[in-house]
This record gives structure tokens, sequence and C-alpha cells, in this order.
């Protein structure tokens, strides 16, 4: 880790920075911006102003996404602020662009105070035709998304909870299909029970898991309707409070190890390894178990003390273990899907539909239990992936632009194969380099 | 203006937008994200909360710009809302790239309370090194600027006040040259007191014009300190009813024909004409008179009417007639020599700077009665500008970074050619056109 940070300084310095704005029709000449500018605009500002959706034909807006955080649980670093956020916004907006053609921008915003997060989104509707919320604290996470998703009108997501979920979703269907079980029927034991893995509980239930059968274990012990702090649960954190109704219906008690006890897999989002998890309590879960470990930038187990702990499939979120559960694979085609239909919403059933586009792309080239999810560089993936949001867009009635799958198909690959074209080209040049 | 309008439409349909996101790294294999996100991105936001400053060495802050505007009073169009705004705000976005190298980002606001305005400004502050506020109605941006230049860490302009003031004080110092007078000494008649003429007021005062002998002129005639609506005005307009009391020392009654009386020049930005302005209005200004009729789409007077009433010098905002009084030879420059000083500020000696640099580069190619200051297509100007702009910041104790007037040149000429570079490669390889 040290070297990339060493590297990413050296980096940044020589940089000063990852993106850049740059135009996207030809100018010849300055007479071009008689079209481009005034008086020219006029003519598109009045269309608009007749119909304000046509402010997604005429402008980026149709392509234009903010990264909005407020700096209260950047990476591993905590409440770092809107400032130390931003070179991980920045970064976040390459991905968009180089995997998805999604035009983002970053947008820490300076405050603490939830209600003035919802506010601003609001406020900055007009200009974005999307928002990716990035690294905000829970509870105040999923006060904010379910206040961003009932009021705006435009898909906002908070990828530490939806991508999060569409990437681990994605990877146990395949872990089941190796291990031969069935996600109906499995004990899942969820330890942590922060933006990710709520948001996972929710997406796994919806996907067909059974509510009753997954135990949830945060850092007091396993979520159930009578720890002591329930009641204190459900006025700051009525999300979690939920889970703790939903879950567990043999009321079991404990910790980790507890949680753990017989489960068929377990996805740990909690803190950084090792020894969160432990080798003998992988051993007490039931035959063949699938071990998540998903914290950064150390799992909470590593993934060889699981295996010698008897797990079948492990997946971390790292690059440099087999089965990485990563958002990349996630956020930039679902956006990219929900744009082109201008989707009203990303709905939990089209982030299942991607998780399952990516399943059943992996599961294609072949399962292993080295292979159950598609890696990074695996390209036609991304497309595919808007396809199947798009198309369950339509579905579910919240496209505004109806296509089919073939259709967003080639659409996306058209559109984010130009990012890497133009990346090509300025690259050959000499331009960025 | 009809076919610029209807090309706009047609091109606006088939580009979608005239501005995109592109990577400023270079991205070789996906293993790069390890140094461009994580694991490398965490040490700059931990340098970044040791110092938030680094978030301008780091990251694209240092020449992010925000175009905020509320849309209330876009182009000639009024209020017509942050929506139909955002076109505008994408062309400018253009401009600022393409005429100084910044990365600008179209941010329309959905309010109308300048409280909330200026509220949403300072929230985004840490995404941006700058603010162009803009087609803000008037007098609520004199408010919202008054309250941004003393709370903002970074610079905010409203391009409508400065921006136009900077092109009329260049054109006015070049005009008076021309007929061989003083700005000291000269009568200066304004028609129209919004945004743009209040600006220039109260910067041809800072550059020596002497305030008692400029006559200004609203919709109910010219400003006094007896108006009927005077207490009206202090409260509702306190920008205005200090010029109504610092202007006029001989207290001059009546319309746009009394104000333009013996005057030596006038600067008209009230309402698109013709027939605003009369040529026997102008026959009774002093010899020489210089004619300067903003408006847009429609210059106050003709250039060629106010030229048959005997001015000697006539200057318009539009690029078909010689003398185009133009923002764009303003902003972008002044954004450029700000950003790069890291200044705390654009203040009025940094504007004045940047006009006497217009002044002087049109001077040096030789003045004439049509060419009183530089084309947009002098592509030299630029750099000129930031760089008077970014030395006037270091003698002003403004600079966070200081330079010298041949370091700014140099780095200028760099960022903007940049632009032009990658886009003439984008053109070329047929990935924009």
């Amino acid at each position: 880790m040290v070297e990339y940070g060493e590297l990413a300084l050296k980096e940044a310095a020589r940089y000063r920075g990852k993106i850049q704005v740059l135009p996207k029709v030809p100018i010849r000449s300055l007479k071009d911006f008689a079209v481009w500018y005034t008086p020219g605009v006029a003519a598109l500002s009045r269309a608009v102003h007749e119909d304000s959706d046509l402010s997604f034909e005429y402008t980026w807006r149709w392509n234009a996404v903010a990264i909005v955080t407020d700096g209260s649980r950047v990476l591993g670093l905590g409440n770092i602020g809107p400032e130390a956020a931003l070179p991980v916004m920045e970064g976040k907006a390459l991905l968009f662009k180089y995997l998805g053609g999604v035009d983002a921008v970053p947008l820490p915003v300076a405050t603490q105070n939830p209600e003035e997060l919802v506010r601003v989104v609001r406020l900055v509707e007009p200009a974005f035709g999307g928002v990716n919320l990035e690294d905000i604290a829970s509870p105040k996470c999923f006060y904010v998304l379910e206040r961003l998703r009932a009021e705006a009108s435009i898909p906002v997501w908070h990828d530490d909870q939806q991508g999060t979920a569409g990437a681990v979703l994605a990877a146990l269907l395949n872990a089941l299909k190796v291990v031969g079980k069935r996600l109906s029927d499995v004990t899942i034991a969820l330890v942590g029970a922060g933006a990710a893995n709520v948001a996972v509980a929710n997406v796994l239930m919806r996907a067909g898991a059974r509510a009753g059968q997954m135990i949830v274990v945060d850092s007091k012990g396993i979520l159930h309707p009578e720890r002591p702090d329930i009641e204190d649960l459900k006025r700051r954190n009525p999300w979690k409070y939920r889970l703790a109704v939903a879950t567990n219906e043999e009321g079991r008690r404990g910790g980790i190890r507890e949680a753990l006890r017989g489960a068929d897999a377990v996805i740990a989002a909690s803190r950084p390894g090792p020894g969160v998890i432990r080798k003998e309590w992988v051993r007490e879960m039931s035959d063949d178990p699938v071990v998540f470990a998903l914290a950064n930038p150390v799992p909470e187990i590593w993934p060889w003390e699981a295996k010698e702990a008897g797990a079948r499939v492990v997946a971390t979120g790292r690059s440099d273990f087999p089965n990485q559960v990563n958002n990349s694979l996630v956020f930039p085609s679902v956006f990219r899907g929900a744009l082109d239909v201008r989707s009203r919403a990303i709905t939990d059933g089209m982030i299942i539909a991607a998780a399952e586009e990516l399943a059943r792309f992996a599961e294609e080239r072949g399962l292993s239990e080295d292979y159950v999810i598609p890696r990074m560089t695996e390209w036609e993936v991304y497309p595919r992936v808007a396809a199947a949001v798009a198309v369950k867009a339509c579905e579910e009635g919240v496209a505004r632009k109806p296509t089919t799958w073939s259709g967003e198909l080639r659409r996306a690959q058209e559109v984010i194969g130009a990012t890497r074209r133009a990346l090509d080209a300025l690259m050959r040049q000499g331009l960025i380099g």
C-alpha cells in the first residue's frame, strides 16, 4: 500500500488532478461561438423554457452525474471532510468516464447536516442527469438517500449501499452455484451493519433470500428484537432496527462467531482485518461455506486462512486476490443504462438486474471457486450490464426513453468506446502522458 | 439571428451538449487505478486532511470553476429558470476552456432566494477553485456577490458586473485616446442601471473617472438624490442609491436625452434597440462623442445612425460591427490569472489591470475609430491579460502563490494552448466533428 500511496502523491503533484473538461463539439473558428454561444444559444434556452425535459436533449445533462459527498466516511479514513474527500471523488469521476462513458463531476459539500445535504442536491438537480452519493456515514446515508429517492426527479443512488449490494449479489449468486446451493435456502451471516450490509440485506431479500435466515451482527453483537438497545436503534437507526425485527427468526444471540455457526455464507463488510473473522469460526460454518471478507485495505480474514478453514469460495474487495467484489463493475454501467433511458430512479429491480447480468456473464465464461464475478478487465461486461439495467427500467415503467436490449447494448458500447478512443488519441499525440 | 437559432437547435440535438469530462492522466491498464483510485488515493486524502490547501495541488480544484446561476436574468430572455439557463452556462463553460484553459462546470441552481444562492455556493466551495456568477437579476446579484466576496475563501465574481465593466473600461480608455480626451476630465452618461452599469460606474470611478461627472439614467430617469423614489431605492437597491448620491453633481434631471446632453461618452447597457437612443440626442453630445450601445441582440442605436449623428467612436456588444465590447476577452483570462496565483479574490484592481492590458494590447497594434479593443481572434491577448491580473493579485497581497509577469505569461500560454492542441487532435482523429 505504501508504494501506491507514494506513487499517488508523486503523480498527483505532477498532473494536478485526474479529470478535465474538454469540448465535445468542433470549434473551427471563433465564429462557431455564434452557434455554441450567443446569439444561437438563446433558441436552446427558449426551447428548454417551454419544455424543461429538452435540457436532456440539448445539453450535456443527459450524461452528467454529480458525485456528492459530505466527506463523513471516506475510504477507511473516517470523517475527514469535503476537501480531503475530493481526491477520492475525482478518482471516482475518472472511473465513471472510463468504464461507463459518464461525465461525472466531483461535488464534495461543506456540511455535516443531512437536511442541508438533501437540500443542496435538490438545488443542483437542474445541472445533472443523476446523482451518485458517496462516502456518507451511516445511518445518515440511509436518511439522505431515502429522502432523495422520494423527492428528486433524477436518479439518485448511494454507491456504498446499492453499488456494493449489486456486486455482492452477483458474486453470491455464482458462489452458491459453485457450491450447489440456492439463495432461497441458505443461511447468511452478515458481519457489519453499516451502509453496505444494510443495503446488501435488503437487496438479498428482494432477490429471494429468506429474511429469517439472515443473521446480522454489528459491533454490539447479533441483531434481534430483544437487544437492550432496541428502542434506541428504532429511534436513531430505523433501517437497522427493521433488520433486527425481520432477520434472525431463531432469535440467535452472540457475536460474530455465533452468527457464523452453521451459516452457508458470510458477508463481512465491517472493519479492516485480519483477525476480525477467525479460522475456527469459519470451520464452524456449514459444509462448503462461502466467505466474503470485503473490508479494505485488509479483509476481515485473509483468503488463505479462510480456505485453510474449509471455505469453498472466498471473495474480497481487493484486486490482488481472486473474486474481487468491486463496485466499479456496477456503478458505471448502472448509470450508463439509467441515463440512456432517462430513468426516473434506480430501483432495487434495476440493481438486481445488474447483478444477475454480471453473474450470467461470469457463468458464460465458466465458473470456478476462483471466478464467481467478472474481472474489471472484461470490457464486454459493462455494456451488457447497462443493457440489463435499461431494459429493467423499461419493464418497471421508470424509463422515460424506452429502449431494447440490443439498442442499449450498441449505444453503451459506442458511448463507452468513445472515451477510450479519445484518451488513446490524446496519449498517442503526447498530449497526455 | 433566426438562422443561428435554427443552427443551434440542430447542432445541439446532434451533439447533445458542448462539453465533456475526459481523463487528464494516462490510463494504460486498469492496474493504473491502484494509483488514480484506491488504494493510492488514500495518501492524497490523508495529505489534504492535514492541509486542505493541498486540494489545489493534488486535484483539478486549482483549475475548476463553477458557473452558478439562478436563471433569473438569462440573456435578453428574463427569468427563465435554471434548466433553461443550462445551455447558456454550458456555452460559457466552452468559452472558459477554449479561451482560458479553465475547467468550468455549469451549475444552475433551483432557487430564487438570494440567501439560498449564497449558501449553496458556500457549500460547494470545497469542489472548486473559483466561482463565476452569471445571469442573476439585479439588485439580487449585488447582494449575492457582496456576501460571497466577503465570505468565500475562493474568488467569486459576477461576469455580468465585473466582466462587462472590465471590457467597457478597456474600450473606453482607448476610445478616449482616439478622441484625445482624459478619463478624469470627461462627462459620461450611463444609460441603464442594472448589473452591468452599476459595476461599470464603480469600476470607472476606481479607474479615475470623476463620480460627479457621471450621469446615470434608469427606466425612471436620471438618478439624483431628490428623486421621489429615493427612500425606496435606499431600501431596495442600496447600490443604485449610492450612485444616485455620488454621481450627477450638477443635479441634472430628465431622461436619456438630458443625460446625453453635452456628455463626452455614453455607455448604454439598458434594453434592446434600435431607437432607445436617438440620433438627435447623440447630436446634442459634446464634440467627438463616444457611443457604446451594448444591448443585445440589437444595440440601443444602430452604429451607422450614431456615426451619422457625429459619434467618433462607436462600440456594441456584437461581433458583426467594429469594436465589440465582449466579456469573453475578460473572464477567461481573469480567472486564468487568478487561479494560477491562487488568488483569494478578484479585486477591482485586478479588473482594472485586465482592462488596461487589453487597452495596451490594442494600442500596440494601432488604435483607430474602428479598433479600440482587441478582437477575440487575437490569441496573444489572453495570456497577457492573465499575466497582468496575476501580477496585480501579487501586488495587492491576495495571491497565495506569487508569480512574475513572464512566469504567468508562459504558464497561461501553455495551459490555454493545451486545450487547443487537445481539441485539434480529437478533431483530426475524427473523434469530434
